[in-house]
This record gives structure tokens, C-alpha cells and sequence, in this order.
């Protein structure tokens, strides 16, 4: 039995070079489908056109119109290949309209060397079965973000104010993650991973739409298999924009992901 | 009398709608040009381009090749263009070699909003004058390192046990910052300023030549006269790789650029 995060990411090789998609209405959130779905799409076409390098290292991707639910097309550029590494630039297109352009490195992960010396901090979460899971969240948050049911989220239930309209002001918000499936994590789905919960910014009281502009991740480690733990965090918000860093932890306890994206202030603040 | 940084970053439109540049031999480090003064480079040929746009707030450059001294191209196409920030996909190639390719959303800095709610906490340094200035770095370091002549750096005296031997281990390195001529900071300045400290490693005890992969920097504010505090940090050492952060404070206590780097591990360890 497939799990749905492979077959509504997989794609297919064009006649000229590019790759077909199909884009599933489940990964919307807010006015379009999700940033890091996206982003896992275009992660496997470079898998296919890079098949001695299969996994991303860092990928930047520039967010340049929403995408739709329906037939997408990746086009791919190889930028540079040699050595251990591959560098591609990416246009993910919907007919004439660029919905992400981005440029990937990839590589084999396998072949790094094994050396941990990680000072970054795991995010202390509570139990799993002691933190709040998405199906709780509320109706009008579900009813924007369908992605949201294709995650089993346990969130840490110090952080989870926004959704009773007391949030923390701290700027953090942190979760065990799986695939509702049980779809085990590898470094595609950590492509989705970085992008999929909640913008921070619903823990400083804005629980609006918040548009990136911008979202590099560096893909560190096949992670093990398992709950993730995921933290973000914002500490520069100003301007109309934010910063927003997304850790990922492996069941290991290796840090395997990590993101920052640039992304605009929701203009909206929902009445409470 | 125009500042060195400006007469060595300057363009000038080539009939083909590129901008052509000459990379001056002062910012050599290591095998190869800064790549912070390349992405400068890129910065005004993209203020030229975008003349109503002229701050960079976003730019991500994977670096393919080793820039040397001398004449280079900088090849900009217009990926979207509309409402209050632009983006753009740019090449800097000297002859068939490229050396960067790199997206860039641009706008414009003083119409963004004056709000400013940021939690990071600005770098502590003791007063400039009871930091250690990097005319005292050690000659083998300066010897691999001319760009060093082009800045005026205070380092943190907690911070700079590596120049003796003596690394503090911590993955931490903080410096006043200003250019040697007293140039003032501006945002495409910045775009140098995030990589101009020596790479964070060398307070790790592995002082040697750490390649950068990829580095997107952030630009927030059009930053104030006077002293910046750039500060370094890595906090996932692994598998070869580290990520390394810059954050850039200005004179008026504001966060105005933050970047994230992929880079690998400097390969040889200089004997103590």
C-alpha cells in the first residue's frame, strides 16, 4: 500500500526533459497549497535527474505565486555536476505562471562522514501522549489548512495558547511530527517537514496567513525512523516581516534539518 | 575621494543588457575571492537593473567555482516584477566558468513599516578600544588572507584563543566591524559584511579554508552610521558540513541583516 505523501509527490519524466506533477488539493493551507509540499515535489524531480546524488543538501526556494491543486511542470537546469556534489537550478511552473523558482545542491548523505559534533539543543517536548495533537485543533484553523490532516502533530501544551487566544508572545512553537500514515521520514519528506507547522507568528497573536518570500533548508542526515520533533522560531520580526527558523530532531536525537525562511507579517489579526 | 569597497564593487551595463565588473585582487582569501564581496558585486548590478528596488532583502548564492582576480560578467534575468519586491535569477561568470548562481528578491527598505519587535539579543562586546584588532592577527593568517587589510575588526578578546593556539571551542566568533576607509554600511555592503569575519571554525581549532556551498543572507534595515557588530555562530558541526549564522547589528542597536551558510569543514588542521 503506498503511503499518500509518495504518490502526491511522485512525478513523471516529460519528453523534454521536464517533469510532470500532479498537485493534491490536500496540501492547501490559507490561499495555496503548502510551501514544503512543493518543495518536496521538486525534491524528488531532482532525485530522478540526479540519481547518483539523491539527496538534497540545501535547496532555496523563491515563492513567486500560488500554486493551485492540478498539473504542475518541473523544469530542471544542471547547473553544475561533479565531484561529490550537483548543482541544479529549478522552476516549478503551472502553464505560463512560475509558481517557485529555486536552486538545490545534492548529494549522497550516505557518504558523509559520520563525526557529530551538534551544540545545537534538542527541544525539550513532554511525552507525546502529554501534548496536544492537531485533531484538537479549532474548526476555523482546520478549515484554511486541509494539509493539516495529513499530519499527526503533538504539540507542546505550553505553547498552544494561540489556539484559546492567549498565545505565549515567545515566538516558539514546537511538536512531535509524523505522517498520518506512519510514512517514516527521509530527506524528502523533511523538504515538507521544515515548512508544515503552524507559522510562528500564530504564538505572537497573528493567526493570519503568513507569505514566504523566501525558504532555504539544509538537509543534514538521513533522519532515523520515527517521531520527529520540529521547532520554529522567529527573533527578528519587523519591518512587516519575519524571520522563521525550523529545526528538525530524528527519533535519534540528530538534528537532520534545518530551515529559515523569509516570509511577510500576516496583515490580518483575527479577532479574539 | 570614493571609497575602495564602491569603485571595487562597481558595474557598468554591457551592450547585452549584462553588467560587467572587475574583481579586484584585495579581496582575495584563501583559493579564491570573499564570497561576500561577490555577492556585493551582484548586489549593484541588480540595484542597477532594479533601479525602483534597490535594496536587496533576500539573496541566495551557491558558489560553483573560485573566483579570481580580474574581469567578470554578472548576467541578471527578471523572474517576476510587480507590486513592491522583484526577483531575479543572476549568474557572475568570468569567461565559460560560472562562478555563483543565485536568486535575489529585491525592494525597498525605507517603505517596509517601522515596527521592530525583535527578541535576539544584540552581541555583547566590551568598548572597540579594549577589543583586539585584526591588524594584530597572527602573518600566516593575513599572508591567505589580504581582504583583511580592507576592514577595520575588533574582535571579542574572549573569542580569539584560536590565534594563539587556544580555541575556546564554543563555535562562537564577534567583532566590531567598519570598512578600513570608513566607508559607511549600506545594504549592499551588508551583502559583504555577513561574510567577512574568518569562518567560525577557526574558534573550533580547525583553522583552514572552509568552501562555501551555499549562503543566503537577509537584509532588513538600511543600517546606521558607524560600528557594526557581526557576530558568527554554528551550532550543527556534522557529517563533514556546518552551518554557520552571521548576524549583523548596527550602531543604533537594530538586527539590519541575518545570513545562513552551508559550508564544509576546513580539511587540514594546522599543526599547533
Amino acid at each position: 500500500m503506498p503511503h499518500e505523501f509518495d504518490t502526491q509527490t511522485e512525478v513523471s519524466r516529460n519528453a523534454d526533459g521536464s517533469y510532470a506533477a500532479e498537485l493534491w488539493p490536500g496540501w492547501l493551507v490559507g490561499g495555496g497549497l503548502n510551501g514544503g509540499y512543493l518543495l518536496a515535489v521538486i525534491g524528488n524531480a531532482l532525485r530522478r535527474r540526479l540519481p547518483d546524488k539523491p539527496d538534497p543538501l540545501v535547496v532555496s526556494a523563491y515563492y513567486l505565486s500560488a500554486s493551485t491543486p492540478g498539473p504542475a511542470t518541473v523544469a530542471i537546469d544542471v547547473r553544475r555536476e561533479g565531484g561529490s556534489v550537483a548543482t541544479a537550478s529549478v522552476d516549478l511552473h503551472q502553464g505560463d505562471d512560475v509558481r517557485i523558482t529555486a536552486l538545490a545542491t545534492y548529494g549522497d548523505l550516505a557518504t558523509l562522514g559520520d563525526d557529530v559534533l551538534t551544540t545545537a539543543e534538542e527541544p525539550e517536548l513532554p511525552p507525546v501522549e502529554d501534548c496536544v495533537p492537531n485533531s484538537m485543533a479549532p474548526p476555523e484553523v482546520r478549515a484554511i489548512a486541509p494539509l493539516m490532516d495529513r499530519f499527526d502533530m503533538r504539540f507542546h501544551p505550553d505553547q498552544v495558547g494561540w489556539t484559546v487566544g492567549a498565545p505565549s508572545g515567545k515566538g516558539v512553537l514546537s511538536a512531535w511530527f509524523r505522517l498520518v500514515d506512519g510514512r517514516e521520514p527521509d530527506p524528502i519528506s523533511l523538504l515538507m517537514v521544515v515548512d508544515a507547522l503552524p507559522p510562528v507568528t500564530f504564538d505572537l497573536g497573528m493567526p493570519g496567513w503568513a507569505p514566504t518570500l523566501e525558504l532555504t533548508a539544509h538537509v543534514r542526515a538521513r533522519p532515523a525512523p520515527g517521531w520527529l520533533k520540529v521547532r520554529h522560531a522567529t527573533r527578528n520580526m519587523a519591518g512587516g516581516m519575519f524571520e522563521e527558523d525550523c529545526e528538525v530532531w530524528d527519533s535519534a536525537g540528530r538534528l537532520v534539518a534545518q530551515s529559515r525562511q523569509l516570509a511577510r507579517q500576516p496583515r490580518a489579526v483575527v479577532a479574539r
